[in-house]
């Protein structure tokens, strides 16, 4: 359908969304070995061996080899397991490791291939909805500590990136819509254009309408890419902006259960930001009845998870990666289609916020 | 007495030798933050203190852990509690790591620093003659895995290097020879006049006359820095000379215990590459001689540990980050001051070198 070309130079490369031909011409030309290692969320194990099959056929060799589910998964004894596995197989500094599933097999094979002998050839094959339109896309790759999420990992850009939007179909309800609050995300920070489309086109989104959501994905791609090419490394700022939501949504997720989606508490991280900036006068009303308006359609929260728990998620917040000398940094919208960084957010008025919108 | 460049774009650095004024002002002008984590080695843990406050005395607080001694601390345990150690202190992306010790804990520190928050700024201040040479110069950060030495790892350039050659007076006999067999190796490859230099002046490096030890170490920073400013991240080729001799040395450590020295590995390597080199008529017989009479002189091995085990040593070099599709690479020697990457070696004419040099 169409490629997306993420534009970094030398470490420049394209994310493909249904295209045809499959992943093996694709990987050949864009990978100098003719060795992998397909790593597969072991819910997904069989498209892991197709994708084996296929890359068999392009005269791409290899080893398949499953992934417990879950966020668990993203620890050091797995990443050690990885590890382990490259070695037995005599991986040299050309075989690709191939990450086929969501987020939790992307960053963790992603920080594998980041690290194992200095760093290996990535091919990303996300099959779900966050992982296609986030995860897989601008190199971040990590695994979790007991202290916090993501605490551990590297910018490893890939090689390329396969995305088939079919894979989509088995994906669970919940698990789609909680992706679609990344997408609702690039809307509010880039692309008013795009917002408003999503408002109109919401029912056909959520019945998985294909054309639909090819459009959401490649859309959603070309936006994280634009951001990406222009702050590779988390460097200038610029790329500060996809953290809309997220400083709220690191705080609900380390302090919750592992029961919780990270598009759920990105929903409710953004209508977090969004009634602090209502607060400070950036925005009106509207936009985040808009924002909240969307994120209901579909089916995310737009509230904290109960019971509220303000002082454990301040607390989480300044031991934030983006905070700096325990200093809160946020990224609020000033209309619909844009955002600014705020770091001199007094936390009272954080703390208000978490605690009014506590259900 | 001397500062090294090393040019890397926006990520060059400094290599301090005997500068006077402490490290304190040196990481102050060279850190954004104020705060930092010292990791020393256990044996050096006095000067651990001393680096922590003289850091206090610029202004940058922080903490100090020491690490056990010996390559066993390069495991992905020790890894852990690092990364347990620098949650714990609330470390944010501006709190510099400081690896205060040999190449253990550069390497194991270091890759703590690479990818803790996706990389924290690095000052090393290396206190064995290896680091000082070698490992603390490049960005070469990395740990163990049971299948193999620094088989996980990354580049990450440090903010700066701080050297005391006087620290030098602590280092046991032994480790400070196998320090000089990296030294030993920068005129092989790159400088015929420092080659013969060391010939010269041998004594009064064995002696570690400060004078000579302080051009020895400016030296061969000097001479890597060169290198590591024209290939990075070892991808032109041009930084494969800094493996003269480790093919085999990575050999002779995956299969012997835990006793030798890297430089002792390091050494026998070299001997063995330059009897290749001189069987394939690269270079005369006096090359060969001249190379071994200074290891000798230094008190270094010139042929592998024994008994012999060529099969052993053939399957580790096979499975060398440098091999490629399990195709033999080597640096040899085609005069002193000048090495070439060969890479059509038949097996067998390395096993002949592995079987006769073996004592």
């Amino acid at each position: 359908m169409t490629t997306i070309r993420v534009s970094l130079g030398p470490r420049s490369y394209d994310i493909a969304v249904d295209e045809p031909g499959g992943i093996g011409p694709f990987a050949a030309t864009r990978l100098k070995g003719r060795r992998a290692y397909v790593f597969a969320d072991y819910n997904v194990a069989a498209l892991g061996e197709r994708t084996l099959d296929e890359l068999g056929r392009a005269g791409i060799t290899g080893r398949l080899a499953t992934i417990p589910p879950g966020e668990a998964s993203k620890s050091i004894a797995q990443l050690a397991v990885l590890y382990e596995r490259l070695a037995q197989a005599r991986t040299d500094r050309q075989t690709a490791v191939v990450a086929v599933g969501g987020g939790v097999v992307g960053d963790l094979a992603g920080f594998a291939a980041a690290t194992y002998n200095r760093g290996l050839p990535l091919v990303m094959v996300p099959t779900t909805l966050l992982a296609m339109v986030d995860s897989s896309v601008g190199g971040k790759v990590g695994i979790n500590l007991p202290a916090g999420k993501n605490l551990v990992g590297a910018f490893h850009q890939p090689a390329g990136v396969w995305i088939e939007t079919a894979t989509l179909t088995s994906l669970s309800d919940r698990d789609y819509r909680a992706g679609l609050a990344e997408v609702v995300k690039y809307g509010m920070i880039l692309d008013a254009d795009f917002f408003a489309w999503l408002e109109s086109n919401a029912d056909a989104v959520l019945a998985r309408d294909p054309a639909a959501v090819a459009r959401v994905v490649a859309r959603s791609c070309e936006l994280k890419a634009g951001v990406v090419a222009g702050d590779e490394r988390e460097e200038t700022g610029l790329r500060a902006v996809l953290n809309f939501g997220h400083t709220f949504a690191h705080a609900f997720e380390t302090a919750a259960g592992s029961d919780g989606r990270h598009g759920e508490a990105v929903a409710a991280g953004m209508a977090c930001a969004a009634r602090l900036a209502e607060r400070r006068r950036m925005i009106p009303a509207d936009v985040t009845a808009r924002l909240i308006g969307l994120l209901t359609k579909f089916g995310l929260p737009s509230a904290p998870p109960a019971p509220p728990r303000p002082d454990e998620w301040l607390d989480a917040m300044r031991r934030d990666k983006k905070a700096v000398a325990g200093r809160l940094r946020f990224v609020l919208p000033h209309r619909i289609g844009a955002v600014d960084m705020i770091d001199d957010i007094p936390e009272d008025a954080v703390r208000d916020i978490l605690t009014e919108v506590g259900p």
